[in-house]
């Protein structure tokens, strides 16, 4: 590619001051939220119902008025497009999703849509021509909530899914996603896929508490830690819980209840960056004076390591069959899921640990926890993330909160590191942010 | 009370030889378990309901057939009374229960209502005369499956509850005890206690592995496990899986399984007696990605001497504020019944024991470690109850069995501790047993 560095000088002394409008950001993210609101002011907006449907329609209407041209997929995905200079160069992207969780909260995915909304709207103010064309995607169906898999829109447009696959898929009322999307009328007719990307970047809640902890604004990731997601049914002997002397039982819950001790202490092994939780126990037949005959528990590890994630992977099925040895049990462990971590894009990093630095905010580098769209754009094109605080790390939660200015500050360092990328220039030098 | 010598030692030669029938007793618990039969081979023949009417029926049948006068009392208890010699003595009770575990076996409680029926047929057989009237009860609603309390007809029999307490308790349709009796036609005008009891023996499975492992017939039981059952709620907070770190968890699962593994300890310590179990726990909000904050669990502690079961109450308390401490988490540990421990009657004790070692049977002392009629018996008369063995211990289950042996064996026991009291005579050797 080929820039011209008269344009570049010019454009950097306009863009350097460049800052997105906080209360505009706030007051766009408080009424996308009356969508679906909650009694304890949070949001439920399943994907693909007419909630959902009500939020694509005002956040299109947002995206057309700010002069993006509006291009819906297959899947859902819907990508508003401002035009660059040069006609040819691959997009710049931004975006998340405005689907939530059952009882969600107004930042998580909605932050990252409008944060692009807000960057297409900052740079109109500023009369910016990019080089590049500049875009805001909507992801369809992230949470995962309402149809399985996750990361349905993105994880089809990146080609991790068939869009059939994604289609063919029901809620717990049997409806297919493809009958939902084509009821509230947005299965698009773009191909799902194939766009010329030039990078991707997300702004999101850091959904943890490590920002607010550490007093930090900005999170620059550098990547997502691997998962690997199991199912475990622990089998012993129900009995009668006064007649039966402690060393005659095979009772199933202290062999979960063991494995629950084993795995935060495996976790520990592997820290700082290690997690090991069990979200879900099942004990039955679950009678107060019944020794607990079979538990079903889920098993969810993390790493940004694949070597050390292999490792708490071995650790945890030895500690299994011990526990299972020691209390004459019988221990059933499948892994059901395995996403290997994410190293983000070198200069996409650096784009936001620059943008980040030129506004002055505190910030420390970090993996994120949590899986997002971005994880599988990073398979296509190069990527990056940008996380703010939320308050005590809460979300998935109607008490989620965020403060406005932290959310300027994200939209902020997002407007700055794709315009890094989308202005022609390639060097954090040519942006005119060293001079902030 | 004063006994004729030349009567008790004429009968006692007559009865020293008397022997249950086996046969007849095994098949009528094969009939008794056709009504409510489950496909497994189980009985789900709930409290109340038309089965518990059917089943009712049938074995009122029998004990009319057996020459038994019935008088049912209004909270549905069934008394059967074979005559003795003296109108004014006291009877000699024998009893159980014949409602049934939602998924339960052929067995719990229907063997000693029939136990005892085999009985009376067997006086009759050997056209034994006895001195005190001797009689079977059939107790309503002691599996407590339907209705709380467990043991609540012979619960308003001795006085624990009244009559009103028990008619007014609803089952989860909210239907009420007394209306269900009502219905079912066993609502009967017999004062509910009150009568004149010279001794109550229970004969039952033992729904534990001892007697079987340890190869004995049968258990003389000489009391009953205290017991406490407590509510625990661990409060944590939720957080997503992936992003928040260890240290920074409230992991309310972690404090709940900890409690798990130290109940067993404290049960442990107060070896070989002391049990504990958690039979429940209900994860919130039970998501696989999601951080438990907030787990349910019960708890169900016993022991034979209430001094030591004071001890693991004590024990368990502290533990659970040190863990509640450590993970900084929110316990609240509520205890919501407490049993005190039953020590059965030294004599009824030494007229099974005498029986047992009469009938040349290979047995052990015990303490029950389930709840039964007899507990809430000997709070008003001399009691005590014989075990036999169940297949691996197990019971509230569909594939609880027995052997027709040791059924035999413990109604032949059953027999002649009853006649022991029954025939006039207070002194083992009186029996004719010694001859055996």
């Amino acid at each position: 590619m080929t820039t011209r560095p008269e344009v570049n000088l010019a454009m950097a002394s306009a863009t350097g001051a460049l800052r997105v409008d906080r209360d505009r950001l706030w007051l766009s993210l408080m009424e996308l939220a009356r969508i679906g609101a909650t009694p304890k002011g949070g949001v439920r907006r399943l994907a693909l119902t007419d909630l959902d449907r009500q939020g694509r329609d005002l956040v299109v209407g947002w995206l057309r008025d700010a002069g993006a041209t509006i291009e819906i997929d297959g899947a859902g995905n819907i990508f508003a497009t401002r035009v660059g200079r040069d006609g040819a160069a691959a997009t710049v992207l931004t975006g998340s999703h405005i689907d939530t969780q059952p009882s969600g909260g107004k930042f998580d995915g909605n932050y990252g849509v409008l944060a692009g909304l807000e960057v297409l709207r900052t740079l109109n103010d500023g009369g910016i021509v990019t080089q590049h064309p500049v875009a805001v995607a909507i992801w369809t169906n992230e949470e995962g909530s309402r149809f399985v898999p996750v990361m349905g829109g993105s994880g089809a447009f990146t080609g991790v899914y068939t869009l059939e696959h994604v289609r063919e898929q029901r809620d717990v009322d049997g409806i297919a996603f493809g009958d939902a999307l084509d009821a509230i009328g947005y299965a698009g007719k773009a191909p799902v896929g194939g766009r010329a990307l030039d990078a991707y970047f997300e702004a999101h809640i850091e959904q943890g508490p490590i920002l607010e902890r550490e007093e930090k604004i900005i999170g620059v990731v550098t990547g997502a830690l691997g998962l690997r997601w199991y199912d475990c049914v622990w089998t012993g002997q129900d009995a009668h819980a006064g007649p039966t002397p402690m060393e005659a039982r095979r009772d199933a819950l202290r062999g979960a209840s063991r494995m629950v001790e084993a795995i935060n202490v495996i976790a520990l092994r592997h820290a700082p960056d290690g997690r090991g939780t069990v979200g879900v126990m099942q004990v039955s037949p679950s009678s107060r004076n019944v020794i607990p005959g079979r538990v079903r528990m889920t098993v969810d590890m993390r790493h940004p390591d694949d070597g050390r994630l292999a490792a708490m992977d071995r650790e945890l099925r030895e500690v299994a069959e011990v526990i299972a040895r020691e209390l004459k049990l019988d221990c059933d462990l499948q892994q059901v899921d395995h996403v290997p971590a994410s190293r983000f894009d070198p200069k996409c990093i650096d784009a936001v640990r620059t943008a980040t630095r030129a506004l002055g905010l505190p910030h420390r580098e970090m993996v994120s926890g949590a899986g997002h769209d971005a994880i599988y754009l990073a398979r296509i094109t190069p990527t990056s993330m940008i996380f703010v605080p939320c308050k005590d790390g809460i979300s998935h939660n109607e008490i989620e909160d965020a403060r406005p200015e932290h959310l300027e500050a994200g939209a902020n360092v997002l407007l700055h590191a794709m315009l890094a990328r989308a202005i022609g220039a390639r060097s954090s030098t040519d942006t005119g942010m060293k001079h902030d």
